[in-house]
Order: structure tokens, then C-alpha cells, then sequence
């Protein structure tokens, strides 16, 4: 007989069906008792009354891996409005030993600490299993966009002989008795990749050795990286941006309803056309708004970004806004000026819920541009980005893109105060296992 | 005007268009130039016959970033039928510099080292940027055929407190002042998440510090894998990989048939039924074929596989066999015996054109049996492997799963003696840059 999953059980109302799950729960009233049997899907109740299954039932804790073989009958009162009688129950491995937390909660109310210590079996729980649905959707929703507008997928190296993007944060390794380092990001090397294939993009981990403890940063997390040739400028990777965060958005409508229900996740609102304002306009609606002068603010401060975020939602109706133009200075070597306004550029990022989601923008694409914005910046030895330059040397489009953590975009669509929540197994200052 | 790769030119006969791209050949005959362009698409000619345009044509070098605006015009004797005339044509970055080795001969003949020094470059090469048009479109096929069957994609750490799959061969790092592990697979993080969706896969980067320098290994390299539970036994897993490698070839004549015309490639026989034969067969087939005795032989030796996969050729027309029941000792701690077999296991290769791709099996799903695995390999300090422990403590199904390099594939594939000519930037002993 072939295992059907918990949700299919309706289709099957009179037959005698298998299942195969974990004891989620047993309560046990005066004259039955009742298993509930959490698979992939979901849960069923299977309702035991022979006294000798009662019996065995008492054997198998929660957690253990059952093999249900029963009928299925219709119960309006049921969760479902069905559940498998006369079940024949068997053990599909030895008696699970009870978790340190009850997983049949509706939620799992520990602190963070022992959710960590603890997340191969903390996991497991609904809700938290959900969170990880969604952003496997989310990932998808990734991919599918940018597949449709073109680009292709890359897999650049992890481990890197320099570290050129910032000398700091950066892990180094044993590299055959030489030193090598982590990759912070997959930058150089998509820039390189658009030479070859105009657009490309990458799903992979990143490596920042952060020094601080805070609820945003982790060791290692996984980057979202598109990179695209042929721009006119910025905004075309704006374009790019908002098409994919809207791919996203309904793949994970598509793919992750019951989870998007179970977690009461209000999905953001993306407006059709993407929200623009500079860098300068938001300064100025900042200081005319809160009468304090924050004109010669070089970046945006937190508490910025979530005034423009709140100011997005109330004027456009928009989740999101991407703010243009910050000052080329604080922005990346790579950074393309905006050759009609000195000293601001074409980076852009992404706010969020008045949170800086995504960086990106127009990079710099001739040779002789990034000799001298290195120089600028005080690299002596530019050795260090051979295959690099090698690439703009030898002709390379204008060209733009972007970035963004997984993990940073799921705590922000689930409202989770800490990225470790939504990450499977956190890597921290102090965190390096399970 | 918005701009047309140039695949869509036949479309827009008699037209004005915009073409973007590099500047892939210039020929100069007497009476006219011809600039063949190349983008994302394909190759266009144009044809410059203007004096002052040929002029101009002189001072933009091979590999320099052009957009050319100009009519497209019939012509049978062009490539595609098609050609641009009366162009108007304008850089798009400073002239190139010319790169070490002529991208638009049919071959990039230069050596390997050559070849990989000046990987950012040379990847611009048709059929170099081809092999990775079709290892993107392996990827999408490995992931959506894992998808249909329900499969959740996963991201793991690949930094791990302990060296725990084999104490050699891994990389060691400062992690904030303590030593820390580049991930060799993803091996017990997948087995740990069938816990949590059942079936888990994974795409990303693993690491081995391979100390030989030979034409199959790589110090990093992209891995696939998938994990599964539920199973009865190792042939579930035998199914899931057949699906998944037949979904992987058709993914591949989908998104990546121009690119398989580019590299001339014969696409494998995959049957319609996986072909499975038991270890023990393959010595006994290979002792009768060669009148060697090969029944004591703990594994299959390379000149094995060989005759396996011409046999699996010759007898069955299949490029693809699975070999079954290889004998559990010269296996991971974490496989699953056969229970009517003593000394041999449930884990599985497949092997693809006589050379070993996949790797998997089921595996041990008891706590009990984990800890007599481990403690009869010579392991002291059950600690290391504590979070798996406490998957397998509380309550695990059957369950089992294949990995493979996606590299292994492509060279295999595209009939490529050494996997650095299928890897974007590889590392090795040797090779840390570009």
C-alpha cells in the first residue's frame, strides 16, 4: 500500500489508507485515545480505542516515527473533518526520547538560546519549519524572476587569495600552508561573470567575521546576487530589483500559503512601479519634518530609514522604497558617480519596512575608472585584483546590481526581532554549532 | 529605441535597431569592414562601408563594448540571413585591450594554466561560456525535478566546529580566535532537516583540502544532494536519483540546446527504468569477462567502473548504472547494512559513462545504532556529533540520499578530461586566483 500524506486523507474517506509521520501528540481520554501523526503536509488524528493498541501507544513517546495503516472516516469534529480509525500503528525506528520542549504547542515559547542549542529538534516545530518554507518560496521566487529576465546562474569561489572588498571582517583560512580568506561576497567575481554572460546571478553563502553581537548580523548567511550589463544607468537595476522582489513576493504566495497562514504573515505591499526618491529629497523631507538639520548627513541613520519607511507606507502605500544618489564617498570603490550632481552617486538601496534591505547600483565599468577610484582609497598594490581589472581591461558594458540577504529579508517580512530566528543553524561571535 | 539581441534580428527585416555587445572580429576587405558583434544571444554581423565609420571601426579593438544602431538587411550569404547596414556605431567604454589569445577562433587553443590565469577573459569564449550555459541549465533541472517530488531546498552552515566526516582533508580557520571547518558535505545538516520536511536538497559550495594534484579533484566544488525519509530501503533512493538525473538531461535540451550545437555533444542514454545491478554481480560479471579474481575486492577500482559502464552500454544502452550493496565497511559510519546481507550495505553509487558520479545509500536511522557505528570506527568523543545525535535521539525515519559534484557531471558530460575546463574559477592545490 502506498503512503499518502496527512492532507490527502479527505480524497480517501472509507478507504483503508497508510500513513507514516511523527507521534506528534497522544491524549489519552477515559475511553480512547487519540494520535496525532505529523507528517510533511500536516497532522492527522487517528483515533485508537482497542485496549491493546492503547497499550502500545503508551510506548511511543512523542517524537517517535510511526507507521499508521487505518480507515478513513469522516468526523465533522475532527481537525479536517476526518480521521483514521482502527488503526494498526507500528514503529518505524526505536522509541523517540521526548524533546526538551513540547513541539505540539502551538508555540514553541523558549528563549533563543535553547531554541539554538536545540534546532534539529526545535525545527521540527510547525511554525518554525514554516518560517523555512517560506524562505525556500522566496528563493524560488528569486531564481524565477531573473530566470524570465534572462540571467544565468553562476557558482564563483568561496575561498579567495585576498581580502579585497575590506581588509576587516574577513575569516582567514589554511590554505595549503598559505593564507587564504573567506569570500564576503560574490561581488568581484559577478561583475567579472557579466563580461561573459550580461546577467547573472548567484544564491550562495557569504562570510563576515562581525565582531558585534547585535539581532542583524550573522557570521554567515546566504546572499541573493543579481548583476546585469547594458545599463543605462541605475535605474535600469532599480527595474531589475523591483521585478524580482515582486517574483519573490508571489512565488511565496504561490508556494508557501499554509505556512504564509499558520505564521499570520501580512505580505508587504510592492507598487506596481517601483518608489524612487534621492538621497538628497530624503534628507530634506527628514530635516522639513523633524526641524532638525540633517542636510550634511553622508548615509541614512536607522532611524532615517525608518522614517522613510513609515513615510513610504503613508504617502504611496508602499512596503518599499528605493532611495537613489548617496554620496559616491561612503559607498564601495565600485560605485559609479552620478555625473550630474559632484559627489553623489548611482548607488542605490532598498528600504524595507524602513529597513535597508538591498544594496546595488551602477558600478564603474573602464579600466582607467577603477585604477584611479582604487588609487583614490589608498590601494597600493593592485595586484590584489588582477582578474578583476583584467576584465574591465579588456572591455566590459556598463553594468549594475544588486544584493541581499535571505535571512535579513525573512525576519523582515515575518517581523522577527532576530535574524537567528529565521536562520537554520545561526554562525556568531559566539555560535558555531549544532 | 530599446535594444534586440541579436537572435530576434530576422524578426525586424527592413528595420531600424539597436544592437549592444562586444566587438567579437573586425575584417577589413577593400571595399567594406565587418564588425561581427557578439552579446548574451549569439554573434551579429555588421556591415560598415562609410569611410569615416571604417575609420572609426579601426580604433575600437577586439572586446570593446559597442552599441550600434543600423538596418537590418536580408542577406543569405550572412550568417543567420541577416546582416546590419548603414551602422551608426558607439563606444560604449574606452577602446579594450586586446586580449591574450583570439576569442573568436571556433577554439580557444592555449593551454590549460593559460586558460585558467586568464579565466575572466577567456570565459567570454563561446564554447567556454557554453559549458557553463549548460551546467546552469543542469542546476535548474536538478532543483525542479527535486521540487515535483516535493523536495524543500535548505541552506547549512559551511562553517562547522568540528572536522567530523574524516579528520584529514579539511580546512582549518580563525574563527574569532578559535579553530573552526570549511563543511566537506552537507552530509549530517541533510540528514538532520528530513527530520524537520522529510525531503530536503541542497545546492552549494563543499570543501576539501585535497593535498593531490590530480585532473578529478578540486579544493572546492559545487555539490547537489538530496536526502529523503521515509524510505524502505536504498532503492527509494535509487528511484528519487534516477528522476532527478533524467529531469537534469531534460532540463538540459530545454534551456541549453544552442549551447549543446556549440560543444557537438552526444546526450547520454538514461532508460526509462533505473539499471541497478549488486556489487557483488559486478565481481562476479568482471571475473568471468577478465578470468580475474576479483571476489575479494572491498571496492570498485576505476578500471571496474570502466568495464561497468561499457557493459551497461553494450548490454543495456544505457550510459547510467547504479551499483548496489557495496560492502559496508569501506562505507560512511552512517550506512545503512543489509539486513539479508552481512558485510554488505545499502549505499549505492551511480556510476555515469564509467566513471563514478553519485554517491548514497540509505542510512541509519537509530539512535543505538549510531553510537555503535561511531564508537566501532575508533570515535571517542561522541560530542562532536551531538546535534545529529540528538536528530537520531529524538526520533528519526528511514531515510537516504545521493550527492554529486556538479562539476563531475559536466565533465563527464561534455567528455572533458579535466574538471578545471567545466569550473568556473578552481581551486586547487596550486590555484587560488583569478
Amino acid at each position: 500500500m502506498q503512503r499518502i500524506l496527512s492532507t490527502a486523507l479527505p480524497a480517501h474517506i472509507g478507504e483503508t489508507v497508510r500513513l507514516a509521520g511523527w507521534v506528534h501528540r497522544r491524549r489519552s481520554l477515559k475511553s480512547v485515545a487519540f494520535l496525532i501523526l505529523r507528517d510533511a503536509a500536516g497532522l492527522a488524528q487517528v483515533v485508537v480505542s482497542e485496549q491493546a493498541a492503547r497499550a502500545r501507544l503508551e510506548e511511543l513517546p512523542e517524537e517517535t516515527t510511526v507507521r499508521v495503516v487505518g480507515t478513513v472516516t469522516a468526523n465533522p469534529s475532527a481537525p479536517g473533518g476526518v480521521e483514521v480509525t482502527s488503526p494498526v500503528i507500528e514503529a518505524l525506528g526505536d522509541p523517540a526520547e521526548p524533546p526538551p520542549f513540547d513541539l505540539y504547542r502551538p508555540d514553541l515559547n523558549v528563549s533563543l538560546p535553547v531554541l539554538l542549542d536545540h534546532a534539529p529538534v526545535a525545527l521540527r516545530h510547525p511554525k518554525l519549519a514554516a518560517v523555512h518554507r517560506v524562505g525556500a518560496a522566496a528563493v524560488a521566487g528569486f531564481r524565477t524572476a531573473l530566470e524570465e529576465m534572462s540571467f544565468v546562474e553562476i557558482h564563483t569561489p568561496k575561498i579567495v587569495g585576498t581580502a579585497t572588498e575590506s581588509g576587516a571582517n574577513v575569516f582567514e583560512l589554511d590554505y595549503f600552508g598559505r593564507p587564504a580568506y573567506l569570500a564576503q561576497s560574490p561581488q568581484l567575481y559577478k561583475q567579472i561573470m557579466v563580461g561573459v554572460f550580461e546577467r547573472v546571478y548567484e544564491v550562495g553563502p557569504v562570510f563576515r567575521a562581525e565582531p558585534s553581537d547585535t539581532a542583524r548580523h550573522l557570521a554567515s548567511y546566504t546572499s541573493l546576487d543579481a548583476e546585469m550589463g547594458f545599463v543605462d544607468d541605475h535605474r535600469d537595476v532599480v527595474a531589475a530589483c523591483h521585478a524580482t522582489v515582486g517574483g519573490m513576493l508571489a512565488a511565496i504566495r504561490d508556494l508557501a500559503g499554509p505556512s504564509l497562514d499558520l505564521l499570520g504573515v501580512t505580505m508587504p505591499a510592492l507598487p506596481r512601479e517601483p518608489l524612487v526618491v534621492h538621497f538628497s529629497d530624503v534628507l530634506e523631507m527628514i530635516g522639513t519634518a523633524t526641524g532638525q538639520d540633517v542636510s550634511a548627513e553622508p548615509d541614512l541613520a536607522p532611524a532615517h530609514e525608518r522614517w522613510l519607511g513609515e513615510w513610504a507606507l503613508r504617502e504611496h502605500g508602499s512596503d518599499f522604497v528605493f532611495v537613489e544618489g548617496y554620496p559616491t564617498a561612503h559607498r564601495a570603490f565600485y560605485t559609479h558617480p552620478d555625473p550630474a550632481r559632484p559627489g553623489y552617486s548611482r548607488a542605490i538601496d532598498l528600504i524595507f519596512r524602513g529597513l535597508e534591505l538591498v544594496s546595488g547600483g551602477q558600478r564603474l565599468h573602464r579600466y582607467g575608472d577603477y585604477v584611479r577610484a582604487l588609487t583614490a582609497r589608498g590601494e597600493s598594490d593592485l595586484s590584489a585584483y588582477a582578474g578583476y581589472l583584467d576584465a574591465m581591461r579588456h572591455g566590459m558594458p556598463p553594468h549594475g546590481g544588486f544584493a541581499f540577504g535571505l535571512e535579513r529579508f525573512l525576519a523582515r517580512l515575518l517581523d522577527v526581532p532576530n535574524i537567528r530566528q529565521v536562520t537554520l543553524f545561526p554562525r556568531d561571535l559566539h555560535r558555531l554549532s549544532p
